[in-house]
């Protein structure tokens, strides 16, 4: 088992996903690699502490001192969407593997430069879009490989939560940086729907066509660095239509104001054969329903086909064999363990990862042009 | 289409299910019969209102004289427990039909003379035991009789509501007649669990074997007639376990004091090929668990197995081709209609009906016997 | 009690149902009127069943007999949308009440004409969108009467059905008009985003602008009428984005492909005080966020806030007490009832009833300016 | 921090999950304690990979080698029941700390020598527990404690599972030593159903009588020790009926036969305030019913209660504060890890934890006179 040396670029939230994920994943996968925190990098005052918990060998100040160690493997940022350009086009000039939290970037132009640095060091790389990895997800996506959903006619997906309703919710800093658009580059779009837009075109396909809506509820808040109220330029809320390539539609919904729902990342997809939704508050279920089997073609009796709640704990289904035992569960940082065991695998056999950086850029492709046709109030052709 | 024509006995909350019930079934079954609602008796200061409400012709105080009429061919009994017994046994002397509502009595004792008097009459007679007749309970029937679920191991049901809670609830008179054991004859166990028993010996075959406990949790209520605090004398609640001749067993529950359950009549039945589960709360919904289909012996793959939401609505399901389209639901009303339909039809075939007063009879003992070893502490077999 | 003569014209599937609701009225509400139906018309050969099943009096063909009938008080139409114009005319000129079904009818120009009509008679009407009479959705209208929603952030809406998959499915006839454009108008726009439309409106005030998008799934299917393969230029499925005039928005979603979905008509609406969802296949459920008391402006405390499953079968819900007992639930043709009784106490009463003519040509305008905005891929300004 | 010196005895599955919480603890809690992994042994041919695989320092064959080593603080056993007794014993006597898994032994008389092995050593012990540590049991708790249930009047309790229905299912060996009654000491009532117990007693106080019955529905087995046939001496199913010390009372109901339930431990607890109902299938969630607030005396309105669905993942809920953000979900594991934290916590500052020892001997206690009650087929009296 190689030793893979890793640098944390970042301490939030997501450096402690990624943290537990890197030591989580030797318990559960064989992937031959052992990660091995080397260093972790950030200006927060508890950095230490941070080290400590995690059991970081060493601390840094300055990012570009952890890219340029030679100790260390693969670089891991978990900064702010604006400073993932930078990190990442270093990262693959040293020579490092990269993975790097989603959105990839604040725009297509930043994202066109980071797929040229990895593809030209032909390093390693991953956007960390994580909830493909929910054992329901991937199971979504066996059933759709099985042709058990058939010739799809609707893809419709939401991803809301309620948590900056209050006016007094402020913008900026460690923790509320996403609400700053020029740290952030988008609101909802980059934050949320880039996930539902990469799942989406996982399971269904490439988008064709989109027509979207925007919206800021709020308009000023107090931005937490300049102790002044400002105004609120990311979007709070985002709708659009879809088009897929393949011909079947939907909607796409995702706000910060949806009061109720904390974390409703949902997706419906309808087809001759079945059916699939899936709701990220309920993570262990995928309900389908199986209207008719594609190997005999026979339907289910009409008497008793109803939408079926598979609970996904089964040995058989997606990643669970690798946990504890039929009917136990998983949680969200198990998303992150399950990723970054795919990822080491294929590193460790030489198969490419996705999504990559390439496969990003798709999605923050569409991210840019949902924005676009929000600001233009008109349909966009993405293909 | 033959005119049935009715006498009602009894203006109550039942009189009323039942009256709809009757001028409903010509809408939705051909049965041969068109009921003709002739007479309503009470001694309800309303009777007249309630005759013209449901289009009663003629009212009467005096049920000796309903029953005594020549131009009335069934007696439908929907007065408190305490009167069923006198009433139907007249109805059968003069060679009338009955439909008596459950429990059907107080007693094995009464139980026993009536059947004696309807079977030596020769009359119909059914004791309406409504649940049966839920789509979604039928479907389960149907399920069953199609070796779905196979070899059983487990049947438990639960019957609970939180209406008398209050201790300020009184006791007695038109409206809580149920909580005075002189007219009801018992509590939840010929209330409530009547239904229950009646429901797993239908789906499940005989119970052999009991144990039971019971409880009044309040012990004192005002009495409206003599408007004093009176000792409270039915079961509030009451638990048994239940061994079936066919070796499965489980337990049953019911209680008015489950703070939060309105009318949450459920039943599970497990076996080799898959379950069940109800909800009265949730009428049309059946969940299945398809583990096993027995024409073809194969199980549902291992990672799509799960329990379906029959949502029971469909054309192909027990009752509903009878209503409207589907994905449209029936309500609690229908459950009269369907069992009313059901009757008159084999009134008119000439085909038994079940549940009949024999039938009813053994719910009578069921009753019986759960309350004795509640009193005696013991298990008491009923085979 | 008066008598309301009734004539129907048409004797499908919502002829059933408004029959059964004239029927149905008198023993459940008091509304100062006797519904007594007097005539039926349709084409269908069985119509004189129809009629003795129903208890109508007499039968027609021509529907200006029926208009023209002197014994006849209100005009119930229950024909294919291309008829409701040329019958709501000749009715209004006639001095009759008019119940249409909706939608209302082809576009707005007929929409005006009709409009024009029952106004200048001066005569009591509306269209039947008998979903705000479930109780569950009366009930989200109260609870937003009673700021238990506060300011609206987003309102989203969906109506998935699944029955025209199949290629096999044919058009036209008596059974599948709604397939023809020539009769329906339109496809799930009129058929099932009306009554979207309509809730939406009713619940969340005027809508101020939508994007739409159409698409038509099987191009061509068999004509019952030719008997030959002619292209389908209905509307198989609608998505649209709508921004309302008090600054919420969201996502509306209609379609005949969505496999898995009979029924599903749902709603979600998201303030600042407390959110609701609807579903019509789960229809005695509203569930209910409630975040802040309007009255007291406290918040729930933090770890008991949860989304409440409101069983809508108590007394104090809409039109529950008018039924059976709490916990028992009533089905689809109740609202049918329930809308029928809200006009006739209006009509008793001197009372506006909404929606009349006038309010159902505004959903028919949004359907249009819908239908338009997919032709022309352009958003539509609707105030 | 200190060190806290481990040795595992036992590798199976339970052994992982207390591995992973051992290690896991001190990225989440602050307990004053880093465990050390010192030590692990077993028989199993996978002991180094194991030991590798969790960085066990050592690996050893026999456990008192284990128990008498200088450098270790606490023994964790993970093994089959019919080794607790011994080992506990053993560990005690050595000075050692120890966590047990449950069920705690094979009966009372071992359990009693337990309790006065660790009482006389003075070490700080406790039984593995781990279901009062989900998020939403301890929230339950909590309601509770707030009196938000009140008086109660049932509790009702389900751990259902479906894995040992076929007849091929072999028992003993390093797998299945649960279906072979001389190492596990009883079936379901041990393995399941001192969950439910230990769970009720901790929520609904001290169980005051009991009446059950058992059954064997696979009569004989493969042994894969002896590669014989042998008659199956466990309990397959459990059922009883419970009364509790503070008058209420409820069934308990436990089967490895309930097709469909892979991990269905449930409880119901209906008081005069609300009630709570929790399902482990869905860990995450906890339902509750708000009748009246304990504070102010207040009902709520009529006509908005209902279940409320807490998703249990806020940072006020118990220990969840401690993992991510609201909305993102825990597992299985967790349970473990929160467990840990309290006993680790407790041991620390010097409390009592609970359920040490002592504690689990109640429930022992409880257990075998369920399985006395079943073979008399008599009630017993627990107090």
């Amino acid at each position: 088992m190689k030793e893979l040396r890793v640098g944390q670029i970042g301490t939030g939230f997501m450096g402690r996903t990624h943290s537990n994920a890197f030591l989580q994943v030797p318990h559960f996968f064989k992937t031959g690699f052992k990660p091995v925190l080397k260093s972790v990098c950030s200006l927060d005052k508890s950095l230490q502490e941070y080290a400590d918990t995690w059991g970081y060998e060493s601390i840094e100040t300055d990012w570009r001192k952890v890219v340029a160690r030679d100790d260390i493997d693969l670089i891991d940022i978990v900064v702010p969407n604006n400073l993932h350009h930078d990190i990442v086009i270093a990262a693959a000039e040293a020579g490092k593997m990269v993975i790097c939290e989603k959105p990839m970037c604040m725009n297509m132009a930043e994202a066109e430069a980071m797929v040229a640095a990895v593809e030209k060091a032909g390093v390693a790389n991953m956007v960390s879009f994580n909830y493909r990895r929910v054992p329901a997800v991937s199971l979504a996506k066996q059933l759709i490989e099985e042709n058990r959903i058939g010739r799809p006619f609707h893809y419709n997906a939401v991803y809301n939560q309620d948590y900056t309703i209050s006016t007094n919710v402020p913008m900026g800093g460690a923790a509320l940086w996403r609400l700053d658009s020029k740290v952030a580059g988008s609101g909802v779009t980059g934050d949320l729907l880039a996930h539902s837009i990469d799942l989406a075109e996982w399971l269904n396909g490439p988008i064709a066509r989109v027509c979207a809506k925007t919206e800021i509820f709020v308009k000023e808040r107090l931005h937490v660095e300049s102790g002044k109220m400002e105004k609120v330029t990311i979007d709070d809320a985002c709708a659009f239509i879809a088009v897929f390539e393949n011909g079947s539609f939907g909607t796409f919904h995702s706000t910060r104001y949806a009061r109720g729902r904390k974390n409703h990342n949902t997706f419906e997809l309808n087809g001759e054969n079945g059916a699939v939704f899936f709701d990220l508050e309920c993570p262990h279920s995928l309900q389908f329903f199986r209207y008719r089997d594609p190997e005999t073609g026979e339907k289910t009796p009409d008497h008793i086909v109803g939408w079926q709640n598979i609970h996904v704990t089964n040995s058989e289904h997606p990643y669970m064999g690798n946990y504890w035992v039929p009917g136990t569960t998983i949680g969200y940082e198990h998303t992150f363990i399950n990723n970054f065991a795919e990822f080491l695998s294929a590193v460790n056999e030489g198969r490419d990862y996705k999504p990559d950086m390439r496969q990003a850029m798709r999605t923050q492709f569409v991210c840019d042009m949902v924005l676009e046709s929000a600001r233009t109030e008109k349909w966009i052709d993405l293909l």
